[in-house]
């Protein structure tokens, strides 16, 4: 296993990689590997014949109030299990290497990248889509690897790889959960116990929608309304948004068609959770 | 000489190309070709194993105000002086095909995009850093010719391709101009033969800022007032602006070091004319 520093070397590497027929897969992360990234890594073995990961705690997304400082960088670790999945290829870039004096060109998915978790982090998916370009252009991946657990992130970026014509398959990977139903999350750590058990509410808030559909329940709202009712009985939560949503636009949802995006983002304590479900009917 | 219009199916031409190990110049250009184009095929083919040519009128680069419908589109002669250059590929997608509906996604270099012409004409550099990372994305090039008539774009794109690790070399050719001085440009044509005369005026302006500063005249404000004197003496001359800038950051300088941008745009009735000298002392 190789780890770089450099872009130019790494995109070097990559290049001479390619002209050799071999494709690449690639998995972007800001590290703190759980089994939700190691799903994606190893779908990446197994669909290419490199497989690349990205480390890198990208400045650019994080809010100034947000928790950039602390968010966990356990490197060792990190490397442990990529030299285990038999990562061909990693990427550890200094931020001063990714946003050197003078850097000031961005990328924004208009409209998406305000809604949802738009909303509440000002300028953080114009961080991820920049960020995102760049590894793309770094990296030239054949396929791109991303989680569901961040939907409207996997939405954007896929908007975004469209619209500018990256030449690059994405696969999205279903959500990885604990037995409790929690979606593994990097930033689960930061939960205390009682917190961590609360939590458990929201995979119960998503599946209580899900039911409410297949009883017949196509209005949002009445879905929503239930979903709110039963995640604020946990006495640390706190909603910042419940909401139903089309896969594609992310636009709200009055009523529920063939298909639908349930997703919520709830705070507990000073850790902001975010969980989906995709619905389909019919 | 292949012709083209599908981003696609370019993009599959070009990457087998580049397995292959040809080296791929790409010249993007909005058509109604002149000398000025040319001398950018030339210096591809010069250097390149394949040259490319798009011609695009971007319509994201045009204001609700500006001149997209009536822009000069001379497709035959385009195609016809291709085909002397010996270019090898012509890229000739539709506006539909470039910005599909739904397309919410731009690129922008903040700060140098609002500056000197930016300023004039908002929205103008992000159309086309837009569509110039589309382009980069569609051809993969190796190397990117630009034109010095276009300074502030070049400069744009530049930091473009810097910040988002875009991995091409940029070649800037020089401007190229009739007998009369008057910068080459596809606009031109829209100028009428009182205002074509009264448009050399442009250069000797540029001539006289250069003249100066060899003289020992290191005060811009004291430059650029000479030149829109002499400009102004020109009947349908109206000034837009005449700078005196960093070549880099593109930000006015009060006192001129050793490299500074002269730089200018003025509107003969209803065409806009920009041109620009570097000059270099001791």
């Amino acid at each position: 296993m190789k780890i770089l520093s450099d872009p130019r070397k790494i995109n070097q590497l990559i290049r001479r990689a390619k002209r050799n027929g071999k494709s690449i897969g690639f998995v972007p992360t800001m590290g703190a590997l759980h089994a939700g990234h190691l799903s994606l890594i190893r779908q990446a073995k197994r669909d290419n014949d490199l497989a690349v990961v990205s480390i890198f705690v990208n400045p650019a997304q994080f809010g100034p109030q947000e928790d950039l400082k602390r968010y966990p960088r356990p490197l060792k670790n990190d490397l442990a299990l990529c030299r285990k999945e038999k990562v061909d290829l990693v990427f550890i870039p200094e931020d001063k290497m990714m946003y050197p004096e003078g850097f000031v060109t961005f990328v924004n998915v208009e409209g998406l990248s305000g809604r949802l978790c738009g909303a509440a982090r000002p300028g953080h998916f114009r961080g991820v889509t920049t960020v995102v370009t760049k590894l793309l252009n770094i990296i030239s991946a054949d396929v791109l690897y991303l989680g569901q657990k961040d939907a409207q992130q996997a939405v954007i970026i896929s908007r975004m790889v469209e619209d500018l014509n990256f030449a690059v398959k994405i696969v999205v990977m279903p959500i990885v959960r604990g037995n409790n139903g929690l979606a593994l999350s990097s930033r689960n750590v930061y939960l205390s116990k009682s917190q961590r058990e609360e939590a458990q509410v929201l995979f119960k808030a998503l599946h209580l929608a899900k039911l409410m559909i297949r009883h017949g329940q196509f209005n949002s709202s009445r879905i929503i309304e239930k979903m709110k009712e039963l995640i604020s009985r946990k006495k640390q939560a706190k909603i910042d948004y419940v909401a139903i949503v089309d896969p594609k636009s992310l636009g709200p949802l009055k009523k529920i068609g063939r298909d639908c995006l349930v997703c919520l983002a709830v705070k507990f304590g000073k850790t902001r959770l975010i969980d989906n479900l995709r619905i389909t009917c019919g």
